[in-house]
């Protein structure tokens, strides 16, 4: 057995019996735990960020630059966003405990089905450390127990920030090993973490494709899946054109870095020579590039090759294509679509029908903004990652995906027959 | 690419296919394929039972017999059970399309979510070909493509079960690739159907631990564990002692072979002089293997070592201990136990609540025989297997355990801000 190992190991069975505490503390003292967590957040406000300005220092001498490093960064505000992010978390409703359904069957047993904690959740992350905070603050809240594996990057500000939050844990009286952080960011500690099954529930990488591939190869954990959002938008023949504008210029240009950005743009074959131009002109700022039917209306626009409509360019890029109706956008959809966020704009109700029916994406909407699939824009309260394959959940995750439910059964001396 | 490969990614491209056809059929459809699949298994029984009988051959030469034999083999009643168990599910509530919960945003957004399939489940089962027709109606109830993998001894009877299924889903008009049998029974084959991700959502294993270790160490694809049940009772200090005797003897007894039969019967010290001698009385045809504190008030029992207490005997075995309230019992539990099923008996709430809190598992009962803990009896209609892992479904797994929900949005054309 290897050093890291035995270590991995270690942090797993602590993290599973300080699991028990948080899931029988009840909601007041999770909720208070929380706040302690913020307020000890905010106390260290000094350690962590010199830890981070130490970070900052490493990676910019290692050449990192532009949004990478910007994303690594933390001051005052930054920090103060991640203490309020937590207190947000604390006054969400306590999902532990609740039934969720319950019947009675003929021979007089009373069975329901009661939300309980998953138990130990392992978040494998990247460079930004607010989601030491964002993440542990969602897993506790959901009575779990959470081990955190953050960037090499961060590794100073991740490990100043963790402590500050046990510190919290450990003022409401409950275990501090409830919220560990990995302690060396080697790969193999990684893996040897990913084959601790009995003690660990869940896996969630946050991250990109390579490292959910890596994630995903080496787990022997349930892992859940945040793949790249490659998202659409269908313009359908009666549409609202002013609507239809406004819904794809929000989609694409307020954030345009996100994973609920759109990426492509299809629009219905009759209304095309007129909505066409006029999109080209309402998104002046983005490159758009076009199919061939697109460019025999719009020449000037970039081709666009059988990669771009399955590519999530996360910038001012978009994809046009001229199609069919609702069957052909969904066929579209089908072909390059990642599961994720896909909307129609249409003023016929059975046009919008039909599109929910064929489009099997985790959100599907209607006359909306894609930007709006997100767990705190749909009321879930916060988010812990959005799930783009359908087991356990599908779509924008938050406190309650990670719990589950188990069978209570009430008799007076049942026996089976 | 070698052959397999080839033939499991064309095998499960299909389904995914299927998949969609199913998804959409609509509860009136779904149910009359699964009566046409009832009336072409009842249709082809010549065909099957012929099969059936050269599998047992082959199985009774390879020096097969007993229960693995009884097991493999088919007649025309267990036929008949099997045609009644499809029109059952059948005639189940349809789980598809249903709304679940909605609300709506401040914004004016109307959020649901809204009950989808699965989209393509592989089951990889061992020798009983009634499962064959079993999880194939449940999978396809659900709106699933099902890819059936079952064991080499039942190939043939399998085969002539999955083409009769096949042929009920055409006569209803709905793609016979919905539900394929993988023509192999090649282990390389399996281990690349696991790598098929992308295609299959969901692989059930059901058989021994070797079977399950096998799956979840080879898949890609998420994977459902029923790992054993080692189920408890725990008799407490004010139990009704007839209730208790009565509960302890049908767990046991009643069909010990199975995974929700009791393994370990945990008596609280103060009734223990008097209910230990009651139970070996009523449990006269159970070998009984007691710990220290139990042989010294009943010197006769066979010693129980460590590795007892986390046997699944699944026979007339039992073991038996000696515990100090419900704190000792649940403690025992927890190091002994698999999460599968635990009763308490009682006549005191406090104690019963106690135990609910500090019981993790899948299915925790208060003064009923733990031979309930199955989907059919807890009222889920039909069991595909019970789930000892918290992720996506924790016990029993009806047919809703074998769907998932995705986000619906309505608007009016709402941007973000």
């Amino acid at each position: 057995m290897n050093e890291h190992r035995e270590q991995m190991i270690e942090i797993a069975r602590a993290a599973r019996v300080a699991s028990r505490a948080v899931a029988r503390a009840g909601a007041e003292r999770r909720a208070a735990a929380l706040n302690r967590m913020a307020d000890s957040l905010a106390a260290h406000e000094d350690a962590i960020l010199l830890a981070n300005r130490a970070d900052v220092e490493d990676a910019r001498e290692a050449g990192v630059e532009g949004p990478m490093l910007e994303r690594l960064l933390l001051d005052e505000k930054r920090l103060l966003g991640m203490v309020r992010a937590v207190r947000d978390v604390a006054a969400l409703p306590d999902p532990i405990g609740a039934t969720v359904k319950e019947w009675t069957r003929p021979n007089g047993l009373k069975v329901s089905r009661q939300r309980i904690p998953l138990g130990v959740i392992a978040l494998i992350y990247e460079s930004r450390p607010n989601v030491t905070s964002d993440a542990a603050a969602l897993c506790l809240k959901a009575g779990n127990a959470v081990i955190l594996r953050g960037g090499s990057e961060a590794f100073r500000s991740n490990r100043a920030i963790a402590s500050a939050l046990s510190a919290g844990l450990a003022a409401e009286g409950l275990p501090p090993e409830a919220l560990q952080l990995v302690p060396t960011t080697a790969r193999e500690a990684m893996v040897d973490l990913l084959q601790c099954s009995k003690e660990i529930d869940l896996v969630i990488p946050r991250g990109g494709e390579a490292l959910l591939d890596f994630v995903t190869r080496n787990s022997r954990i349930p892992v859940l899946q945040h793949y790249k959002g490659n998202c659409h938008i269908f313009v359908e023949r009666t549409a609202d054109p002013k609507m239809a504008l406004d819904i794809c210029y929000n989609s694409k240009v307020q954030r345009p870095g996100v994973c609920n950005a759109v990426e492509t743009i299809l629009i219905d074959e009759p209304i095309a020579r007129t909505f066409l131009p006029a999109l080209a002109d309402r998104l002046a700022n983005v490159e758009l590039r076009g199919d061939e039917r697109a460019r025999a209306i719009l020449p000037s626009l970039v081709p666009a090759t059988e990669e771009d409509f399955a590519t999530e360019y996360l910038a001012l890029k978009c994809a046009v294509a001229i199609v069919d109706g609702v069957g052909a956008a969904a066929a579209h959809i089908e072909r390059y679509g990642s599961s994720h966020t896909e909307a129609i704009i249409t003023r016929d109700q059975q046009a919008a029908r039909r599109f929910l029916a064929e489009v099997e994406s985790s959100t599907v909407m209607v006359n909306a903004s894609t930007r709006f699939a997100d767990g705190g824009e749909l009321g879930l309260g916060a988010e812990i990652g959005i799930s783009t394959s359908r087991l356990h959940a599908y779509g924008p995750m938050g406190v309650e995906e990670l719990t589950t439910t188990r069978f209570v059964v009430m008799g007076d001396g049942q026996v089976r027959a």
